[in-house]
């Protein structure tokens, strides 16, 4: 399997590129924008994630033998193409929102300034990324939100591919999430990890005592067991008589589960294990989340809902020529719009530091008091303006994403389907 | 970034594993089954992918210094537990359903064999894959005879992450894609590329003329011009002006596409252009690939819809210890039943070849004629049993689906949600 990065492409930038070698238009400076044109699925607000993993593949993006090969035997043998590929690395800039930001319908959230084929070659890896990542960071925030503070883990990964799985885990860390299961975002990102047994464990044993001894012998009476393989109440009683009441958490993974958690509850308290927490994980996504506010639970555990985006597996961002050579451009035929030019961006507040608008301008937004800019510098000249760890790229867009979210109006946390929390305004 | 796949797992298998290693139940001989409760989506068949690529994974499922470092950062420090890892490979015996295969609810369509300590282990990877490949490959089979004999290229990277994007060219591709946009899905699986321009290739240039031009210099008079990026009529013109009437095709990627695509072909025949091909790409799915029977299209393009599988992103497989030293074992709590105990599988069909149903069994099944057995050796004492590529892989998961999909009975093909188009029966 390559580790480079240069084939996640569509064919056509390769032909686009031999093209404009050919007519002398590959070298056109060019903009190139990432922008939604609505938010899916009746979302109020969408949250950017991925770009610290584009600034990961972004050194990988090269044309090594092993892919020129494989582009030959795929009929691109035209040699001028193949030459400028061997050279090529990226030359160019790239701005955009500050990973782990907020954003709504034409939000500008990455723009690369860099001459045509080297732009264009960017497409399908900016997109792939930042599509995927911010549609399960955006399902995450919601999720987080309907906990209030219960911790909320992750553990979607056997329900996505197994690359996307380990994205998803950074994308939920990012929007909040404790920890997840997949032990490779552990490795890559730090993220805490967490995860005790299953119900194969369980049937593993001649019966569920043996279990529970085994894993407290071995993860100590902290553990969280799992009590619902065979009968519930049976399996609290088992699980408090091998623990005693220090027993960390047990965990339902089946069944209604506001009723079964209130009358564990009582069980847990009624045999003296009245510090022993609930964690509940079973087909868990921000409604049901929400529907268990009420229920005695300590945290939740959510898997297919937050890798699949909830109902919005992708989030619809397209990536545009703009501008070349100074020149606004734009599709004009009917149905997919979009607005020509290089953008600004500033997120507009009220006296409250609540958001009001996201103003994206042509020209330079003038300045009101409770603006915010949202465009950072991202790449300049090919290079990563910063140089920080995937590790420290993560760290800093949770916090980034904590700090922009505490900003949004109260109604963008409704789960309903609705309009944009706040309107874009283009001026 | 690691190339290994030890670590796309969760963290509660590594824990199972160090509990059952001290308490001695590590080696209990366990059988794991991989079924689907139900099938996604109100969708009358599924349709198994990516045990190719299970195969692919499984020699690099190993526990180097790198992982066992990242997993003692993580807190997993039991001595018994890492030293455990570090000698492992599987050993066991995999089972299933070939690739391609057609599943309904019930259907064993794999089984892992070995040590409890093995098979546990291979839980997510198992699951990552399978979940994902199959709920692709079942939107594709959908989509492909909605189309019945017009050709339907994959170009959905852009729309999942960047890894997944190749397993979703695998997965479309094995139910019956013509192509890829996908150049890596090339490299590794040689499926057939396509693509040759965006809009912004029309937008870089200074007016659609020259950038036709540059195209057809290029690509040849037989590449595809996307006509719709200013007015497709003038688009359509200058397209055969700039191509003479033996262009290959034109690409309408926007607009209200049957009402298009028939005025597009009057005015490529009023040109001369009778034998330009006509291809349309704009957010089509099953439903409006069905609506487009009647127009004049010869061929599609679809992206969002099939890397999400179009509403089902994933097919609920799910991983069950059903037997231990001989013994069927099976959650008995309320909510997610199973049945324990190893099971066989043969497709029952009617004298005329017809599919009626899927008899599974924890005994053999006395055979009747039309029976079909379904389950086929994988993996003997841990080597794959064939030595096929990766390519040679997808060929025959390609040849054997599109056996398998021919005995379906007519109504399977109803696009709206239904039940399952053939009964499971448990024998």
């Amino acid at each position: 399997m390559s580790t480079g990065s240069a084939l996640l492409t569509d064919r056509y930038e390769l032909t686009m590129v031999a093209a404009a070698l050919a007519d002398g238009t590959a070298d056109r400076e060019s903009s190139f924008e990432v922008f939604a044109r609505r938010l899916p699925h009746g979302r109020r607000f969408a949250v950017l994630a991925g770009t610290g993993r584009l600034l990961e593949h972004l050194p990988r993006f090269r044309f090594g033998d092993e892919e020129l090969d494989a582009l030959r035997e795929q009929g691109l043998t035209d040699a001028r193409l193949l030459d400028w590929l061997a050279d090529f690395a990226f030359s160019g800039d790239i701005e955009g929102y500050a990973e782990g930001e907020l954003f709504f319908p034409g939000s500008p959230v990455l723009t690369v300034r860099a001459p045509f084929a080297e732009g264009v070659l960017l497409e399908t890896l900016v997109l792939s990324i930042l599509n995927h990542d911010s549609a399960i960071a955006s399902a995450a925030a919601r999720m987080v939100a309907a906990a209030c503070e219960r911790p909320v883990i992750e553990m979607g990964s056997r329900r996505t591919h197994e690359q996307a799985a380990v994205a998803a885990a950074r994308a939920a860390a990012l929007a909040g999430f404790a920890a997840t299961s997949n032990l490779e975002a552990g490795r890559r990102y730090g993220i805490p990890t967490a995860g005790t047994s299953a119900h194969a464990f369980t049937l593993l044993h001649d019966d569920e005592a043996s279990a529970f001894r085994a894993q407290i012998a071995t993860l100590g009476v902290d553990t969280t067991l799992l009590v619902d393989t065979y009968d519930v109440d049976q399996g609290i009683r088992t699980a408090v008589e091998v623990a005693g009441p220090e027993l960390g958490a047990i965990r339902l993974d089946s069944g209604d589960l506001p009723t079964l958690a209130t009358h564990a509850r009582q069980l847990l308290d009624e045999l003296g294990a009245t510090k022993t927490r609930i964690l509940v994980t079973s087909d868990l996504d921000e409604y049901a989340i929400a529907g268990l506010m009420a229920a005695p639970v300590d945290g939740y555990g959510v898997g297919t809902s937050l890798v699949t985006g909830s109902g919005a597996p992708t989030v619809g961002l397209v990536y545009k020529l703009v501008e070349r050579d100074g020149v606004p451009v734009a599709k004009r035929s009917e149905g997919k719009h979009s607005v020509g030019g290089r953008k600004t961006a500033v997120r507009r507040h009220d006296a409250s530091g609540t958001a009001t608008a996201e103003v994206v301008s042509s020209g330079p937004v003038p300045a009101q008091d409770g603006d915010r800019p949202l465009l950072v510098d991202l790449v300049r000249g090919g290079q990563p303006v910063s140089d920080a760890s995937p590790r420290e790229l993560l760290a800093a867009a949770r916090a980034h994403h904590e700090r922009a979210r505490a900003a949004l109006p109260a109604e963008a946390w409704a789960l309903s389907r609705g309009e944009s929390a706040i309107e874009t305004m283009t001026e």
